[in-house]
C-alpha cells in the first residue's frame, strides 16, 4: 500500500497513526500542500478529490478521506480494533472522531484559510481568531461529553487508543501550533498527555516525517 | 428512540432518509436553528456540542453525528445495508459520502454562515459565493470520482440507495435552494431524480416535516 500524504496534513497525520497502531508499514509519498502539488494533474489522477490523504492499495485502487481509510484499515486489519464493540459505544466513539474531523477540521482546513486570506482579504490576526474560534467551539463539546459520561480510562475506549485518540492528537498539535489556550480542556490534554508518549504516534507526528521542513 | 431534527438541516435529512429506508419510526422533537434552539441549555444538556441531529436511545443513551448515527443504524437494523459488504466498496461509498458530509456541509453550515456574516461583515452576496465555492469545488471530485470508476447503477452500490445517496440528495437540496448550477454534475442529478422519487426521501424531504415553515 502506499499512502499519499504531508506531513502537516492532520488528516494525513491520522491515517499514519492508525497504520501505526496496526503495525503495518506502508510507501509514503509526500504532496507537497503549501507548494500546491495536490492542485497538480498528478495528484487529481489519483483522487479527484485532491484532498491529502489517499491511500493507493496494492492493486491500484485508492481510497480518499481519512476516516474512510481507517475503518478500511480496521475492517481488514481488526487487530488491534480502533473501534469498541459494542454498536452504542462505537457510536459514540465515532461520534467523538467526527465532532473533531467534521466539526472542526474542515472548517480550519489549509484551502479554507487560504480562501479568507486569498478571496476575502482577511488579515492574519482575523485568520487566528477564526482559527481559534471553531477549535474553542468543537473542544468545548467534546471535554463536556467526557466529562458527563463515565469513560473507562485512561483512553476514550479502555486500556488502548483507537479512533478518538486518532482524530484527537493531530487537532490539539494543530492547536498548539497556532498557541490556542488549552487550559479549559484538562480531559482532553490528560489523553494527549499519554498519547504522544507512545511509540505509534511520536513516529506518526509531522516533525518526524522525512517531508518535514 | 427520538430525534432531535430541524426541517432544514441537512444532515438530520440525511438520517431522516435513514430511518425511513430501514423502515424505523422514531419520535421526532424538534429544535429551531434559525431561532437559535440549539443554543439553548435545555438542548445542552441533551448534546452538548449544540448540533443537530442527534438521536436518544430509549435507555436514554445520545448519539451525536449524523454519520455516526446512520453507521449505528447499519449496525443493529442491518436490512437493507447502507453500506456494502466487501471492505473496499464499503471504503469508496464511505469516502464519497465523506466528501460531501465532510468536505462540502461543514464548510457551509448555519453556524459558520452567521460567522461569516456576523463577525466578519460579508454582504449577502460574498457569503453566497463562499457558499457556492465549496459546492462546486466538492460536487466536481465527486462527478470525476463517479466518471472514473465503474458503477455497478443505477445507484453507487447497484440496485438500492445507500450512506452515499443520503449524504448526496440533502446536499443537492442545498444547492438548489442557492441556484448553484448543477449542469456540471450530470451523474449527481441522475442519481438525484432516482432517489426523490423515493418513499423514503420524500418523506425525509424538508418541506414535507411537521416544522417545516
Amino acid at each position: 500500500m502506499k499512502l499519499y500524504t504531508y506531513w502537516r496534513s492532520s488528516a494525513a497525520y491520522r491515517v499514519r497513526i492508525a497504520l501505526n497502531l496496526k503495525g503495518l508499514e506502508v510507501e509514503m509519498a509526500s504532496v507537497h500542500l503549501a507548494k500546491g502539488d495536490q492542485e497538480r494533474q498528478a495528484y487529481g489522477a489519483i483522487n479527484p478529490q485532491k484532498l491529502i490523504p489517499c491511500l493507493e492499495l496494492d492493486d491500484g485502487m485508492v481510497i480518499a478521506q481519512s476516516l474512510a481509510i481507517i475503518e478500511y484499515l480496521d475492517e481488514t486489519h481488526p487487530n488491534p480494533a480502533l473501534l469498541p464493540a459494542d454498536p452504542v459505544a462505537r457510536a459514540r466513539t465515532r461520534a467523538l472522531a467526527q465532532a473533531i474531523a467534521v466539526d472542526i477540521h474542515p472548517v480550519n482546513n489549509l484551502r479554507v484559510l487560504k480562501y479568507l486570506k486569498g478571496v476575502l482579504g482577511l488579515s492574519e490576526s482575523a485568520k487566528d481568531t477564526w482559527y481559534t474560534h471553531w477549535i474553542l467551539e468543537g473542544f468545548a463539546g467534546v471535554e463536556e461529553s467526557l466529562t458527563r459520561s463515565a469513560i473507562p480510562g485512561p483512553f476514550l475506549g479502555g486500556a488502548a487508543p483507537g479512533l478518538f485518540e486518532i482524530c484527537l492528537i493531530p487537532q490539539l498539535y494543530n492547536a498548539r501550533r497556532f498557541s490556542v489556550d488549552l487550559s479549559p480542556f484538562p480531559r482532553l490534554t490528560a489523553i494527549e498527555e499519554l498519547c504522544v508518549a507512545l511509540p505509534a504516534f511520536k513516529r506518526a507526528a509531522p516533525e518526524n516525517q522525512p517531508d518535514a521542513q
